[in-house]
């Protein structure tokens, strides 16, 4: 699959081939650095939600290959959108300036709006509780090079299957490469049913009893930023929590995987663990989107 | 007109030799690509209102030359102002650091206060109702390339008249150039005297009775941040709308301008119509700056 | 000292050996400019306060290093924080994308979690009322440009010396240098115990009467941010103002510096005299923190 020129809006895009044609570039840049073949290009990231991890990601990926930056990292209370403009107008303006544009907004179809007026590609890094592709992408990066492989793994994902845009797209992506999943939710938060029908999957409400047989453990937190109160978060918070205890019934090669923040569901007693990633995760991230742009840019 | 250290403050600097200059020099850049001019060189921007547009065309202007952005574009929340510096202050600080400083501020005499105090020059991005030199160069550069002149033009300007400064700025550019300007606004918003003054028009309040007559229709949105009240902005919107009816009546070789965020008054009804140009506007607006960069910085 | 590596959190790091080592550094850069010894190296900026002047300076050094930047400055509003990631976290993902972070945080203790979190060099823009100590080294830089040596002089210290975390760096920086201090504060605002203890000082309340015996006039602003209400801060402001008046009577070598903003205490009546030297700082700011980033990343 050719990206060049291409949207990078949801996990749904991506199949076997084109992850495993991103692992490999991805790898070329982990082990020999970011050449300069973006020098010349300038991307733009424009953010309607908080994050300093994936905008930082995005960026420092751009300039390792030798891009600019231009940001607008405050969007909501920082541009015309304060003037009304719509999305597609924004889209059409800000891609006569630059080559590429990363979006984060709240509302998942803003970012389709912004999609559909842009000139150049336009990269999703979180639209609300939708999607996030490159998180999944890099979620991917990071079990193929532990394993050599991605088919035949066993995937506990735990926590706030509903909300949780990380999540869903990450079942976009492994779900190419014949993973089975272990679901594990309260009843309230489990994971859309649109999704399950897509992959294989056992549920369980009872962590301790299914962590034996993960390969992978990913953990998402509770998205209290999509409940309608913080109360109603509050009654889920540390329902599910990774603990040594718990770590002790999990497969010794098995690896623990979260988009971060951590909070809770993680405690730092587990930091001393061989098996935690979610740091690692950070650092692929990194040279994950490096290769996505140069494909994106040609 | 050696523009080389001068501070750029206000279209009325303009004269029609240093026009052309400044097109010969962005239609270069157009058609060839930045060249690293401007490597080694460091631009701030300082924004005290909220902007994208305006603020991304300088720093990729800037990027696309070789040189590198600073970026304060909360400067109203994220500054020393909060400890009451003053903008003389400011601009003595800043110019320390920077080889130029951008600047939009809401208050039009805050500009001349940073200017005075810099030791670097200052461009204006944008001074409250007064100024936007560069968006009138953006302006006249576009209808320059698409008639391959500005001499002898009918140049209609619509809409909100009085506090515009995007509109000032392109009457004090385009006057340079014998224009004739048909001036289309509610009485209340009509162009402020002392520019009448210095120009050759007609006015009307009949939009569908004039429009035939233009080369150029410039369309300015109803400046509501200006205006005391909401509610008193309300009044005016929608008052002359360029729709496909009234495109009908214009000429098949006019253009259509405007400094965006359209609004009510540019219905995307006529997106389609082959003689809109709000978008290569933007595209032009690089060109013209980095033309100016270049030219300030030497 | 090597400082390859280090984290750079307090004045009380630097001794005479490293001061002179970093003197001469950025001497050498003020004198032929950057080299490109930071090309491919990436700094991170992350501001929980806010600032334009420390935040460029640390910026525009990078830049002219060669290096590259991204930029969190308005961190308390727009990051993880808000997902309640804690600071040490926060170091540690910071750290897997740059090379090196530079962080201004109100709580003096963030900045340590911070550090331990993160696996590259971070360097301490400001914490609360504690310490500031690239501002230490400038004014450190500043003195000995001027007087070719800092041994044997005296300094005088005027104003909020109890909150100013930029005095509290700079007699910690100085002290090494066998400098005498002369301590001008009200009895409310005297510098902490911990710090007389360790240099050579005369105290007094009236500033005409020792103003004569400077070398170097260093004043100081009440830290308003810092009282416990506005009003508290108010009974000290303009206490201590060094104007025309005062400056008649100070030494004809005699220079005066000031972190900025400058407020009251330095009235504009006095920007003709030959002898201030706050802007003059603001440039010497840029060299240090370049020579201290090339020694940090090595």
């Amino acid at each position: 699959m050719n990206l060049k020129g291409q949207h990078i809006l949801s996990a749904k895009q991506f199949d076997k081939e084109l992850l495993l044609e991103i692992f490999q570039q991805a790898k070329k840049f982990e082990e020999n650095g970011g050449d300069g073949c973006l020098k010349g290009k300038i991307m733009a990231t424009l953010f309607c939600e908080p994050s300093t991890r994936t905008r930082f990601s995005f960026e420092t990926a751009m300039l390792r290959l030798g891009g600019d930056v231009v940001s607008n990292f405050d969007m909501m209370n920082n541009s015309s959108f304060t003037k009304r403009e719509t999305l597609f107008d924004t889209g059409k303006v800000v891609s006569q300036m630059v080559d590429v544009i990363v979006m984060r907004h709240p509302v998942p179809v803003a970012l389709h709006e912004l999609a559909k007026g842009s000139e150049v590609p336009v990269i999703n890094a979180g639209n609300g509780p939708q999607d996030h592709p490159t998180q999944a992408m890099l979620d991917a990066y990071t079990i193929w090079k532990e394993f050599g492989k991605l088919d035949g793994l066993t995937v506990g994902v735990i926590g706030d299957l509903k909300y949780s845009r990380v999540l869903h797209s990450q079942v976009m992506a492994l779900k190419n490469f014949g993973v089975k999943f272990v679901l594990v939710s309260p009843k309230e938060l489990q994971l859309p049913v649109d999704l399950k029908e897509r992959i294989d999957f056992v549920e369980s409400e009872n962590l301790s009893e299914v962590i034996s047989e993960m390969d992978v453990i990913s953990v998402n937190r509770i998205q209290e930023e999509r409940f309608a109160s913080k109360e109603e978060a509050e009654k889920f918070r540390g329902k599910f929590v990774v603990n040594n205890q718990i770590l002790a019934r999990a497969k010794e090669k098995a690896i623990v995987l979260c988009p971060l923040p951590r909070v809770e569901e993680l405690p730092t007693e587990i930091d001393g663990d061989g098996r935690i990633r979610f740091f690692t995760q950070v650092k692929n991230g990194v040279f994950v989107r490096m290769a996505l742009l140069k494909m994106v840019l040609g």
